[in-house]
């Protein structure tokens, strides 16, 4: 499989508001065409820099990509250092110039000196036209290995590469796709889902396997290699069921979906509605429920009830559970279940209490302590949870630990 | 000024989809104590290329930091490149062991073996300790130079810098202080608010203003350079009280706050309480309110009525209301407000209805079309919007609309 390095310059994206993302638009489109980008680089109008970049990453891969310092002015060194970096001249075209000198005349103005320096070409190098804006691009393809100069703005970079890299590159890296697909797993930490899947997927070279772990649950990525898009999907299918197999109900996706579609998709098949109780979550359950478009075909209503006032008010919690067991309980979540479910009217009602932190924890329920109830038309139950991490995170695991919960018993 | 480079480690960070953000973060951190971030690269879980990144950036810099690839699993190469990188050996710490093998146990759970490998550091590296998850840091120091692993979690890794190598850096590296300063802007075009200020602005060299559009609102950023923090704070707040001073209630901080706390420190102050009554926003305002710490103090409760029954039992909202003038209305909104407003008890209550689409719009109410109702003890009223954007960004804006109601009733 080729192997590519993109390498973005400019002194502006290396400020803390400013992204590259010239190049994740470009690793979509190389992963096309069965190039796997193994490298990226942002470096600053810093010659040497930039000639080392270039120079490194030209050795260690089949194809070089910069996008950004063709520019006119003297910040635009991307030409020098990548000529530089591969060991040639910059060569001198007329021809180029006079087009330059065209295109500044059709806007009505005389070319600047400056502009002068764009009309220089890396010996050898093909010209890759430029019709969105003065700095044309660059392509030096020899033995396998190409150095591709690309300006920076987007939609100057996008059609140059699509219309004049992309079909050299694609006849040339002739055949493979690169598909990725996502299990996501929930209820299991992150070394005890590698313990049980890693004998399965180190026995594949292809796909190739990585773990990612996210806020509330971990997807299991597998990148598969072939000469189709049809065979890389059956190489893909074929390990992410046995991974499947082997972890069971704690898959709740195989394709990357959010736990929020998955629990909504369930609701729709079966034709249940849902109500949802929150306390410390705030409404996070709801919200992501509404996330979903078309969600007002599966949940009927959500209640915040923060206070206990509004427990006993909104949802019939009885103010002795809330005086005996304490409104983070076993018992006040059934109760919240139970009443959100009764006075919605709802198949399915589930409820969180719990204590997100910073303040609030006690020895015997300490912060992260959470409740999940569940009511629905045969059984009424709760989960106690104690999760790790700060107000933020012990927020989003119990809006992701009620969803599985109504997941789960949908199942 | 002392330079610094920044390595992401991830095979998921050379994806289309997935960027790294954390080296944004770092920058602005560095560029407060004066040190500049001159190259940035990411890489996969990929030996010899991570060995040599980390290899040649400490060659060309006097600081370089790593993130991620510090867990349990065989991914996670991070500390044994590190330590050949730098021609050090790797070495095992039992008293990390017993620290892990203890954070297991509080949560329950046996240590699993692999973990193992998190209690190794770079001979010689000092411990960075990570209160926030499994994976430690470590920061390797002398003769002026600096390799520093930090783990890939934004949540471990940003108070393990903050904590544990801002203080030893900016006592080591001290250069200019660079400082930034946010003042946050609704209700304003982008353009119309550039109009305003920058005859402000571009009287001022030092801070230089930039202004970011976000999601929700305009972000004005002054960043001032100084030989001191006091001085560079001197220089920020002198621009920042000329430009509020132009833009009057609109700004609604002049420290990066987001709405949520300064509506909800406000709420606090005038010893306010307040209900919130969502339907298409399905929770967001709740759980926006909810992120702020202490957020019992001020909200009583939320009910997400996203179903007219809904707004009728929960609210009392009266059919007639949502029958002749439809749930999407001026008068549904107000209707939602007094409702909420009478049945939790609060002093101030706020509402949301509209038509977040894809699905649901018509020509008289297309999608977009937003209404936030108010009630307090004095005044009910309410506001229709057109908002642009997809179904997340409508939400989104609604929110904001809604809070902003309430901060500039409070005002």
């Amino acid at each position: 499989m080729p192997s590519a390095e993109i390498i973005a310059v400019g002194t502006e994206l290396l400020t803390p508001d400013k992204s590259d993302t010239n190049s994740l638009w470009l690793t979509s489109k190389l992963n096309e065409i069965g190039v796997e980008v193994k490298l990226k680089t942002v470096v600053g109008d810093d010659p040497l820099r930039l000639e080392e970049a270039i120079s490194d990453a030209y050795k260690r891969s089949d194809l070089v990509i910069t996008t950004g310092g063709l520019g006119p002015t003297e910040d635009d060194i991307t030409r020098a250092c990548g000529a530089a970096a591969i060991g040639k001249e910059l060569v001198f075209h007329e021809e180029l110039l006079e087009e330059l000198k065209h295109k500044f005349k059709a806007f009505g103005y005389e070319m600047p000196e400056r502009n002068r320096q764009q009309a220089y070409l890396i010996e050898g190098a093909k010209v890759l036209p430029n019709p969105n804006g003065s700095a044309v691009g660059m392509m030096h393809y020899t033995g396998g290995k190409a150095l591709v100069l690309l300006p920076g703005p987007p939609r100057e970079m996008k059609p140059m590469f699509s219309d004049h890299v992309l079909p050299t590159m694609a006849e040339d890296f002739d055949g493979v796709v690169v598909l990725r697909q996502s299990l996501r797993v929930t209820g299991l930490g992150e070394s005890k889902l590698d313990e049980i899947i890693s004998p399965i997927y180190t026995a594949f070279k292809n796909p190739v396997t990585s773990t990612l772990f996210s806020r509330t649950d971990i997807e299991v990525q597998l990148t598969a290699t072939a000469a189709t898009k049809e065979e890389a999907e059956s190489l893909n299918n074929e390990l992410a069921k046995k991974i499947a197999g082997k972890l069971g109900d704690s898959v709740f996706s195989m394709n990357g979906e959010p736990m929020e579609v998955v629990v909504g998709r369930m609701l729709l098949e079966k034709g249940k509605s849902l109500a949802v109780a929150e306390s410390c979550t705030g409404g996070l359950v709801s919200k992501r429920l509404t996330d979903v478009p078309g969600s007002s075909g599966f949940l009927l209503e959500g209640c915040v009830t923060y206070s206990n006032n509004a427990k006993m008010a909104r949802l019939g919690v009885p103010s002795m559970t809330l005086d005996s067991h304490g409104a983070v309980s076993a018992e006040t979540a059934e109760a919240m279940a139970v009443g959100m479910r009764e006075t919605a009217g709802s198949d399915v009602a589930v409820s969180i209490t719990g204590i997100a932190g910073p303040g609030g924890g006690t020895e015997g329920k300490p912060v992260g302590t959470v409740f999940v109830g569940y009511a629905d038309t045969e059984s009424v139950f709760s989960k106690r949870l104690h999760l790790p991490g700060d107000r933020n995170l012990v927020r989003w695991r119990s809006s992701q630990a009620a969803l599985d919960c109504v997941r789960r018993q949908l199942l």
